[in-house]
């Protein structure tokens, strides 16, 4: 199974995207917190895979939808951490999806995908049941370093 | 004693479900810095106890009931450091509460309770004095890893 | 000289108070950062000592101004890290003062004060200088630290 | 060849300058972090090199701009990583230049340049292929380690 070559890839965009962190003032949720390297990582990762985020954050959504879908052009759909599984399934072959996430029930998923990342700083049981995790944390080039280990892993690519 | 099983938790906001950092600007006090997975363990923790956030910050209370008790659904009570363990006391049974701070003042209330919790970028005091002592720091799921914790440690809970 | 009370304490503020960060939007400085359990521990210290905060900082000074000044109460002076020496000893009497600093001038300082800190993330030459090194950063528990530290040290204080 | 004395030093700002860190709320970019001793420690390096700045981010160019020209003083370029080591190649001598970056493409014009500064937290590649590593992180005095370490380096200069 493991030389089979990977069709999509999905991330979660808090915790990954993101420094999982993110700034309320007295009216709500009002910022998030990105970082460098990611978005130049994903550039060349999308010559090779669908790429696709999800999100369970219903008050952040908006900040999430302007970085990740007007900003940087990529899919970015709701999904509750409960459902994810269900929602995965039903519109991917598991068996040629790589899951990036970071959360308490994203091993969940992790069990049951082709390939798994999660991050240094992600929670324990996302780390353990993950294919690779990374030495970065989100926000703080962990896609970067996962986009750069596929396309070497999977696509012979590196960056000269 | 240990053998009791709890039935509430005090948890205090600055430090705990935040970094413990704020944004100033020339008018105050403005942002608080939270972060990821504590509310998704938060929801599993209160099938089991009553959950109780206090907070001395007075100049940003507003921020914290906002996310506390608008966004999340919890109690947010202000009660001042030195008069925290007084209150506690008045409000609550101590043979069955779980008490989860960072201060310098916090370890007398350790010293008190059923079960104390710190993080590991808590004071030295409240780190010493605690019944256990999380991986993580505040606002980076800190939180969460003690709510996984106490499911474990007293409901053999686990996410599966 | 090392058995002698000290009467003052002189703390800069970006980088102690702070995390030394700032934000900044197009139109300039915007907010600062700062942290847990300081303004408490400070509350302590100011028993025993006479608190005077500096900043070299002229962009942000209103910032600071606000949250040293209108909302913990201490005396915040505008001093150039090139003057701030000399403003020392036309101020205060040497023998008789901390000084806790960060910056890569803050050891020209160290080395006239009676006693001198600075935190672990300071720049190396006032590390290298001071004679205590709090194992917090700055707006990470440093000044609170640091406080608790010098009333052991110099009143036989701690809180119980 | 590394016996010779450096003309220019060309430096990224996100990641260098900042902590690469950008805060976004649903209108898009809105703040970037910069920290402290770094604008200190170039008005010393600047008595012995021409300072120039690039930056590829067009979104938060506004925000860079302010700080880095505005506010300190710098010219700064907008290049893409792509076209950044034909900028450079075309603008400046690649015999007396010093290059201080941190992403993914950083390490193509380390290469080239005379001497090449990244940060402990740049991407793998960047680091591997600098001349010089700070111990420090962008927005952590990362800058302003990296000028005492030409100071003394090229110029036999220390702070005293």
């Amino acid at each position: 199974m493991r030389n089979k070559i990977p069709k999509n890839i999905i991330l979660d965009v808090d915790g990954i995207m993101t420094t999982g962190q993110f700034l309320y003032d007295y009216k709500g949720k009002k910022y998030k917190v990105f970082g460098p390297d990611d978005a130049d990582a994903l550039k060349l990762l999308k010559r090779f895979l669908k790429i696709i985020f999800v999100s369970a954050d219903a008050k952040g959504f908006k900040i999430s939808k302007k970085r990740i879908t007007t900003d940087m052009g990529y899919k970015l759909i709701k999904v509750s951490s409960e459902n994810r599984l269900t929602w995965i399934k039903k519109n991917f072959d598991l068996s040629e999806t790589i899951y990036m996430g970071d959360g308490i029930y994203d091993h969940l998923i992790m069990k049951k995908v082709f390939y798994s990342i999660s991050t240094s700083n992600s929670s324990d049981n996302a780390k353990k049941y993950s294919s690779f995790v990374t030495k970065r944390t989100g926000g703080n080039r962990a896609v970067a370093e996962a986009c750069l280990h596929i396309l070497k892993k999977f696509f012979k690519y590196t960056i000269t």
